[in-house]
């Protein structure tokens, strides 16, 4: 049997409504608009503005649409750090936004915990131009609370924050008065194909991009946030884009306002609890992550060790496809993405398997 | 009525194949899949193995998926030039080639000629590292051929050669042994919704950046030559990539090399000659490339003057949308796409359509 529902990270699940906006958008035509007309501008529009209420962005920020999140560490590094930036680094993700800084030529440094731990220290040294934290580490199922960024904030008012939110959005809400800029990709939490990331840069950040900009610094060709902005102006993009996929972005977050932010998180909240009990009440399979507070809602990590195969074939049959360990974890983890695409029934199915899984 | 065929050269009309094979995609998990499965490297194969055998693209090549077109200026220049590019310039976007490398810090100059000519000087400074040539410069409908590529190739056999070929291919069959790099984007003559570059690379191409890297000049993070390299393989990409897109253009490029490129070369030149007859036979209309040689057969650009509303307004009604001129020539020209996804039919009826304007 095919698997039915892929709890994979990303690319996940793709949420249920995507099939149906495709075939829309090839009957209005939208594949063959031009990136330079009207109807893409309002397209463009919609997209933003349905983000903007969705995730509660403040007028303050732009949003630009780079092509991918990993895009993003570049361009962030490129166009917000002169000397200096500082990583909080608990996983593979954060670990390669702190990599992308030295790769460029930047003085990076990082405060990093073992898999499995988050943040309780806030130190970052002092000068720090750009401090890089991770709602949710991806890799290790590591969720950082506001609360995080606003003890970093009110020791570091001069810096700029910036917060990857790749699989933490729409369920993780982000305080964006806490940070400067934000970043995510479309094949996690909005269910949808991949090719499409999402950047959200307050005006401090245009700001230090105009003054690297006026020292001759590089902050990258088409893609840096100065043409970003002057192109989101007009609600359009400094090259042709992946247009599509700003159309369906646009399209599903309207779908989640339809249902409802409340109700999306209520039921993320209820989906994790199950499977969070189901691991805890297992005689061997547990939560890789043993602090409570810790523990993301939208990637559940759980311990298999040498019951990974067995618990994949016990699932794998019932359509449920389980997302594999990363890096480390490999072999001994498996990965359960908790999305929108992810129903609740669903969610109760995969709980009682686990719950009668020998 | 809706327009049912655009002529705008890109994004342009999507191919008639293409809405089957998304179907089909969906229905088999496609999108969901991991970039990192088996399953994705199988697909990125079939791409590269028939892009490989449509484009004559030699086994010294290696083939990259950057986002768009426009990345690869910024990614050659990184990649391919310590301090010196030249740039053959004749419209909008070999303009831009060359300013990304100005951009990016580089000492770039050009040759550049007025819009609706071609190349005859194939004078290059002595010591240029990288010289980029346009295939089809997609702003004034102008073609260069390999003749002119051959010519600069003896005289400058150190620098690295780098085409544009963005709304060239399919039709235009590139000389790749005269060359070193060659790269176009999907939404032209591949018939795609926009939002995937494709890169093609020599082992020379390959040293260059190696030898930049080990100077430790900046050659870009995820996106290097190297790292694409590293990726592609294993039948990968560095990030997450688009991966519909890379999955289409290989299913259209399956759906061309079935028809047969030598089919589409001969429909795409028959279907270029009824309207640049149309256009020459014309009282007032004309071709805006008035040498012969130089006149592109897959975008064809008409000097419409004080008639541009008017012929669109004879057009439209019809189903035919023709694509606005480019830039000074916005209100005086109008440009028509002759790509694979245009039928002979729709040709024939739009020749007609111009012959009878008046």
């Amino acid at each position: 049997m095919k698997p039915t529902t892929t709890f994979a990270p990303g690319p996940s699940q793709i949420y249920f409504t995507v099939k149906d906006h495709i075939r829309h958008a090839f009957r209005e035509g939208v594949p063959s608009l031009s990136h330079r007309s009207k109807e893409f501008e309002k397209i463009f529009q919609h997209t933003t503005e349905s983000l903007r209420e969705l995730l509660n962005i403040p007028s303050n920020y732009f949003i630009f649409f780079p092509s991918s999140a990993t895009e993003v560490w570049e361009r962030a590094v490129q166009n917000l750090v002169s000397e200096t930036s500082f990583h909080f680094v608990n996983g593979a993700f954060s670990q390669r936004f702190f990599e992308t800084s030295k790769q460029s030529g930047k003085q990076a440094t990082a405060h990093q915990v073992e898999a499995g731990q988050g943040f309780s220290n806030t130190d970052v040294p002092a000068g720090t131009e750009l401090i890089a934290i991770i709602a949710n580490e991806t890799s290790t199922g590591v969720t950082t609370s506001n609360d995080f960024a606003a003890q970093v904030r009110t020791k570091n008012p001069d810096a700029l924050i910036i917060t990857d939110a790749v699989s933490a959005v729409p369920y993780q809400s982000i305080d964006f008065t806490l940070i400067d800029s934000c970043f995510f990709s479309v094949q996690k939490g909005f269910g949808l194909p991949a090719g499409l990331g999402v950047w959200l840069v307050n005006e401090r950040c245009i700001s230090k991009a105009e003054e690297l900009r006026s020292k001759n610094k590089y902050i990258g060709t088409y893609h840096s946030i100065p043409s970003f902005l002057a192109m989101a102006r007009k609600n359009q993009t400094p090259e042709t884009p992946n247009m599509l996929a700003i159309y369906l972005l646009g399209k599903v977050a309207e779908d989640f306002l339809r249902r409802g932010i409340d109700t999306l998180r209520k039921e993320t909240e209820y989906k994790s609890a199950l499977i969070y009990q189901a691991l805890e009440n297992h005689i061997q399979l547990k939560p890789a992550v043993l602090e409570k507070n810790w523990r993301s809602k939208t990637v559940i990590v759980a311990n298999t060790n040498t019951l990974t195969d067995k618990l994949n074939a016990h699932l794998q049959p019932h359509g449920l496809l389980p997302g594999d360990g990363y890096g480390a974890g490999k072999k001994n983890q498996l990965r359960f993405a908790n999305f929108p695409a992810h129903s609740k029934e669903v969610y109760e199915k995969l709980a009682d398997l686990i719950k009668d899984f020998e």
